[in-house]
């Protein structure tokens, strides 16, 4: 209850959203609530105590450097997918060694600064594997990798973010398992220390990652039965958040680890690497009401934020509640909430019944914590927008508006 | 021809591709040709020789400094959709009574920075028209106005760029027309000078212009009976490009104009607001293959290129075509090219025919001048690639890789 409504007023923790927005100098901006993000992490930690288990938050999902810092002084490992990420870690002071490299495409400059940081490193393919190669060899130095199983679990999510199926970009062909434990066995600066998979995003049915696990520990025998000795399962993330508002029953990371937990083999360490599940439901995107119109049929609120600054809904026709953060008592229409961008692309919720507000009224799309900012352009020239922290009833900014001299910058060459 | 291929390697006018991916620092990287550019804005200027007409280029299509700067040299004008683009446009040096500013949701402080520049303001809205009206009265300043007409004609392309439908949220409501006349007449600050609608994007048949134009010049005959004077017909823009390469016949800037040209009114100024028309196919994405993987039935190519650099094939599931910078023998398979992002929604391409390459090889994604760059964003932590440009056997660095270090700026907070 990060975000409630008290006297017609949305707030956030003990702050009053509209005072915010009249306080702060740019519209639209980006509202974190600390509370919230306690609460999504000491969910996980209290699932995961007294086992064998680390969180690796997955910093694609939002990499504000506040936000790095205080999960991991939550306790937080992370899961880097870059290695701007992996700098970006090591800024915000995580302990590399709980941090994981996934990717499909990681280069050999990135798995150089990996080996070099004793990152727990992915082995996507049989190409990834040699570039690993190549980085411990030239670093002559060791490094501790897990392979990544495709499951082939279907994740029953957007295809976009389904990544355990046979046909999916990730992961390594498992026909080929044999040929990779040879390698890794030959290759003395590799140290084979767990597997990893990754169904998708969005997900919820436990089901599926109870499936997952135990094709995974099927893996994880047929591993040691070749005298190799794991010490790393990693699930990967991907549990849902709700998104809809719809009373659906999203499964908790209790119920996620109550799923799978039987299945588990003794001396085993769990990874799970939860991202939007931890952040998504923390933050709302603030806009204001630049104006209403209607072109007969349909009627438009129109927002001063866009899908420059939020591409969910444009990109995988995500669903974002939207809700106004004042008393708004115009009458009641069914709208489009678009924003200023040029292209009809540009919207960040359809069909939505709502009252009609006058012009400046406060707007949220919900749950924008996960892969909203981290997905920000500069389309139409729209600068990324500013974060802002509540904690109790305290307002920080922690990441100020790109300004126009920012993106300049760029053309000074020298 | 500015894109060629001899003796089995991929030109950009007089210099190799490979030479240049080799020299360069970064990768990927934007690559453009000027002879490109000028022969695209040559097209136009040729076809509108003669009329009283100019163009007015789409700043949204790509806003580069050095490439906006040429095109102000060559006599374009400019259209704007933000403040920022109406910034970087002076910045560029383009004359302000050749731009238009466009879009459904200015801001007052754009709009105020548009009247203090006597920039054509095009009138989205009753709201819209509002903040006009307010920012001209702040001025105390006249404003220019232009009238953006719904003429309700199918465009005949992908829903996200259809902009001239009667449900689209852009223009006026058409049956509202003598409600704007009223309010402009009665407000001595605004001063109607034309008429402008907007169909659309990637258009291949000029019938679609034609049947604009007669819906706009009726409109104009309707405002010139209430007893106004119209300097300008503005007819946007939206031709597509060949991005298929199927041979298919797409319209020249010729056939456009004599499509329209027995249409248009004495005395009256044409605009058209090309943007990927002129910037479309000055450009390719320039990619090196990380490596090249297998999931059984499925084949990969993976290249340090991602949705973040270029994410119209994911967004609009818009076809660029993909082709090698150099000789490529191994086996023809079908591959999916697919960057190092972590989700599967991470393509710049499905289903190609090509030769399997090794590692390091440069791979192009055409057609890249327009919409790419311009919506690049910062996602799993990519930073936006930099930009060059060849003119002859000369290459221009125009814009610098951004670096992580220009990112975290944004974190040093006062």
């Amino acid at each position: 209850m990060s975000f409630h409504y008290k006297n017609g007023y949305l707030y956030c923790e003990d702050l009053r959203i509209k005072d915010i927005q009249q306080q702060v100098p740019s519209s639209p901006f980006y509202l974190y609530s600390l509370a919230q993000l306690e609460a999504n992490y000491a969910a996980y930690s209290h699932a995961l105590e007294g086992m064998d288990a680390f969180v690796g938050y997955a910093i694609k999902a939002n990499n504000n450097l506040t936000l790095l810092k205080r999960l991991r002084e939550m306790g937080s490992g992370a899961v880097l997918v870059s290695g701007n990420e992996l700098q970006i870690a090591l800024a915000a002071g995580f302990d590399a060694r709980q941090t994981i490299f996934n990717g499909n495409g990681k280069t050999l400059d990135e798995l150089r600064l990996a080996v070099e940081h004793n990152v727990l490193i992915n082995v996507d393919s049989e190409f990834d594997l040699a570039h690993i190669q190549q980085a411990a060899a030239q670093l002559d130095k060791l490094a501790d990798v897990l392979i990544r199983i495709n499951p082939d679990v279907d994740a029953e999510v957007h295809p976009y973010v389904s990544t355990g199926i046979k046909n999916s970009k990730f992961g390594i062909r498992n026909e080929r398992l044999d040929w990779f434990l040879a390698e890794i066995r030959n290759d003395a600066r590799l140290n084979l220390v767990g597997v990893h998979c990754h169904l998708g995003s969005t997900i919820k049915k436990v089901r599926v990652f109870r499936d997952a696990t135990e094709r995974m520990v099927e893996f994880i025998r047929a591993i040691h039965a070749e005298g190799f000795r794991l010490r790393y399962l990693n699930l990967g993330g991907g549990l849902g958040i709700d998104y809809e508002r719809t009373g659906e029953d999203i499964p908790t990371p209790r119920a996620l680890v109550d799923s799978i937990n039987d299945l588990l083999p003794e001396d085993i360490t769990l990874i799970i690497e939860p991202g939007r599940s931890i952040i998504g439901d923390t933050a709302v995107f603030v806009n204001s009401v630049t104006g209403v119109k209607t072109n007969g049929s349909k009627h438009f609120i129109v927002t001063d934020g866009s899908m420059a600054e939020l591409i969910r809904p444009s990109l995988y026709d995500a669903y974002q509640h939207i809700q106004f953060i004042e008393p708004v008592i115009g009458k009641v229409e069914t709208y489009d909430i678009v924003g200023p961008v040029c292209e009809s692309a540009d919207f960040l919720g359809k069909a939505r019944e709502l009252p009609t507000p006058d012009e400046g009224v406060g707007l949220v799309v919900c749950d924008a914590g996960a892969y909203c900012h981290a997905m920000s352009s500069n389309y139409n020239l729209k600068m990324q927008p500013p974060e802002y922290l509540v904690d109790g009833d305290k307002l920080t900014c922690i990441r100020r508006a790109e300004t126009l001299e920012d993106y300049l910058r760029v053309f000074d060459i020298p």
